[in-house]
């Protein structure tokens, strides 16, 4: 287990990860003479996914780990050397391409901890360094920051929707790619899910295994009680039987007749699953007769394109499920499969100053905040969060009494004494070298868990989540209008 | 350029990335005296992605390359002798990671060609081989198989809403995960698409690159006319400008200036790049503008959040858009971001014969088709596609003389005279080697073209698309009606 994702442990590209319009500008810079420019680029979320009340951040690790290895190589120097322009010609310089050359990345990267509950519009991670360094990680940090994120919240919500019961991941044979798969169960561990069925990412991140049988088990037998009896005398100690190769109500009696066998042998039937049905109605059958048998200690399990909605009617209904087994819907997020995350360049250091920099849009959510943005939680006296103030990093945060609401100017919220806070952007990597120990996917999972505690239940909820109070301090409110106002007018 | 995935070329332990069922299966089968009985699994999808009229089956490159450099090598087997079960004691017997050890497949794999059009129910693969062997198989065949051709289709729809303009896919940084980004790009350039922006696929396949610059580009510069100033300098050639980062109108009256000057020094600016704001309006005044400018050559490339609806949407409304930037929509294949391909036990030998094997169920839609399949496809004399067959192994294809739906079993195909055919299943893999020298993937967006040209129109319409006829040779529907008949009453 090195936690390590397994494109860059096997030495994958890592530089050429990247948008080609990346390594345009990074040329145009170098042409330019502005190759160096300090420039500061924040990554937020322009909304939760799923209309939900949080995101979970993810994935910092592996952004850890990608910056840490990144190195422009010969072989990757070359490849850009290669690139053809009009009339076949070589589109970058030479110079340029020496330039790039035995390149490793000299940034400053602060990120909120993995596990941690964030907002829409908040900095969730900031890398500081030359212009064209932090240009060219944009598409790698987006894509491992938007996809880890993604699939960490969809996990709580199917965990929660649960109340108790586990649930146990196998969507990688409808994954979007490897990767989707093996980052999938990553992040659905970070999320709560109690095991996977992803071997690969149990070798790679030290997450549990879990896993029943497939109906090609029962086919392969002259008939279905033969199948069961034979996997029994295999595995008799995590005997999991899968009920509905030919019919349900058919299948849990064979299941049945094998776990009271089992019993005989001072053994446990542990669980039966059903895959395909009217689970309300065949839980409950089931329970009985699984009970009816004395068979109170054999768990049922359910399985067929569930998602935390389903599994929250099934609860309503009172079906007598224990356990989910989830797949497609958790691992390609189905109902929203992106993250909306952007990378924007926030501020940049000219003359001797910082100077803030933002983007403008018609679109009012395109609009992004400008500075070196720090972030800061507010916990009320019982321990529950209360507010996220952004503020400019050359301010004292203690000094800042209001938060203010960007798009709605009237809401302004005060900051109470009795409020404790602290910090959440914690410094990574300086100067491209690691600064922190990184905890394991073990603590994040339990850092998870205790950030989901500090929720109220409103933002929990399924439908009209209760909207949490995010905004700017006075002072970066005012940064921002100004430079609406000139941009705009520009 | 190598075609290869880079999961396989950067030498990921490909036996791991499976499901936890398959190796307890597997176990199952060595301790039942079970695990090479010689089993034939069919690949089908149940339905067609985005209620549309066909699929377009990608990947079978892939999983050829990963069935070739299949391996279980000492570390797996390790990693496998390590898996605890109750008690903390080993799983699985010592003797059985010894039979692991150094296992290559023995496999037989039969597919269609990358980048045919296949249709639901139909085999689009089969494995042949020690059942153990086929089902460890399963996960990875079915996530690159599912994902590719998600992709491959997806951006078929778009090139077909484009009529002729050209599709940019630059997905990477929503894409779910590394692979997601990279094995999207592969099968959206086998789906027609023109141009990526993921460089690394570029290596990895050959893909053209295609891009302009960032917001920040222009934010990095005083203003917005220096920005395009500076970066037209820099690549005079193919310089593609941004115009929305502060107001759209104003944007592209800066373009047109850097455009004219361009044009003094007997350059020409490639394309103006519209982000956001209305399209239908914004295309229309700047094509008008530019053309005053006397700059007709310049394109006008828009991106936002499109997909193949949106397109046709601006086509319909005139909008003078040349060419089209997809991303999220694209490579998370957003309305259905999982195809349903399903990989079922079909046959097995056993007492020196091959038996017919099925899966039933309660739901129709997941009772699977039985026997060693084959497919052929009927054209008429105009050389369009008429119908599919689903044929036994051991019928002689030239004396079945109807195609039957199985699901209406009054709905009976007559096979006409002038129909010429051809099987479609090719076999690829014989005992685990290759058999059949690949395609490029140059070849295989040919192909896709070609086969996409085959189609009634009514196939490709977004709505009620026509359904293709697709069924099994009387013998076969005998076959299947006698194991449901069979199973049911079991």
């Amino acid at each position: 287990v090195n936690n390590t994702p397994f494109y860059i442990s096997q030495g994958l590209p890592l530089p050429l990860f990247t948008d080609f319009y990346e390594l345009t500008m990074a040329y145009a810079h170098w042409k330019s003479g502005t190759m160096n420019l300090p420039a500061v680029f924040t990554l937020t979320f322009r909304s939760n996914p799923f209309k939900g009340g949080y995101t979970v951040a993810a994935g910092l690790r592996s952004v850890a780990d990608f910056i840490l290895n990144y190195k422009i190589q010969e072989a990757e120097a070359s490849f850009i050397a290669e690139l053809k322009g009009v009339d076949d010609k070589p589109l970058f310089e030479a110079a340029f391409i020496d330039r790039l050359k035995n390149t490793r990345l000299a940034c400053d990267v602060w990120a909120v901890p993995e596990g941690t509950v964030v907002f829409p519009n908040e900095p969730v991670l900031r890398v500081q360094g030359p212009i064209w360094q932090c240009q060219m990680l944009e598409a790698a940090l987006l894509n491992i920051i938007n996809f880890q994120s993604l699939i960490a919240t969809k996990a709580t919500r199917m965990v929660y929707a649960a109340r108790g019961g586990k649930i146990i991941e196998f969507g990688m044979r409808r994954a979007q790619g490897f990767d989707g798969a093996i980052s999938a169960s990553r992040a659905a561990y970070i999320g709560g899910v109690h095991a996977t069925s992803n071997v690969l990412a149990a070798k790679l991140f030290g997450i549990p295994l879990a896993g029943t049988h497939a109906h090609s088990w029962v086919m392969a037998f002259e008939d279905e009680l033969t199948a069961f009896r034979k996997y029994a005398r295999a595995l008799p100690d995590q005997c999991v039987l899968l009920v509905d190769t030919y019919d349900t109500a058919r299948g849990v009696n064979h299941a049945i007749k094998v776990g009271v066998e089992l019993a005989k042998n001072g053994k446990r039937l542990a669980a039966i699953r059903l895959d395909s049905g009217d689970f309300a109605f065949l839980s409950e059958q089931a329970r009985k007769n699984l009970d009816a048998a004395g068979l109170h200690q054999t768990e049922i399990i359910a399985s067929n394109e569930l998602d935390e909605y389903l599994i929250q009617s099934l609860h309503l209904q009172g079906a007598k499920i224990d356990h989910w087994g989830v797949g497609t819907k958790l691992v390609t997020a189905q109902d929203q499969p992106a993250l909306n995350g952007v990378y924007k360049l926030s501020a940049l250091y000219e003359g001797g100053v910082w100077k803030n920099k933002m983007k403008v849009s018609n679109q009012t959510s395109k609009t992004s905040n400008p500075g070196r943005q720090r972030l800061r939680r507010f916990y009320n006296a019982s321990g529950q969060i209360e507010a996220d103030l952004i503020y400019e990093e050359s301010e004292c945060p203690e000094t800042i009494k209001h938060i203010c609401d960007p798009s709605q100017l009237n809401r302004t919220k005060k900051i109470q004494p009795e409020w404790s806070s602290r910090d959440l952007l914690e410094q990574v990597i300086s100067d491209g070298k690691i600064t922190k120990l990184l905890p394991s996917i073990f603590e994040t999972r339990e850092h998870t868990q205790r950030e989901l505690n500090l929720l109220h239940a409103g933002h929990r909820r399924f439908e009209n989540p209760h909207e949490y109070r995010v905004g700017l301090s006075p002072e970066l409110l005012k940064i921002k209008q100004a430079l609406m106002a000139q941009l705009g007018g520009e």
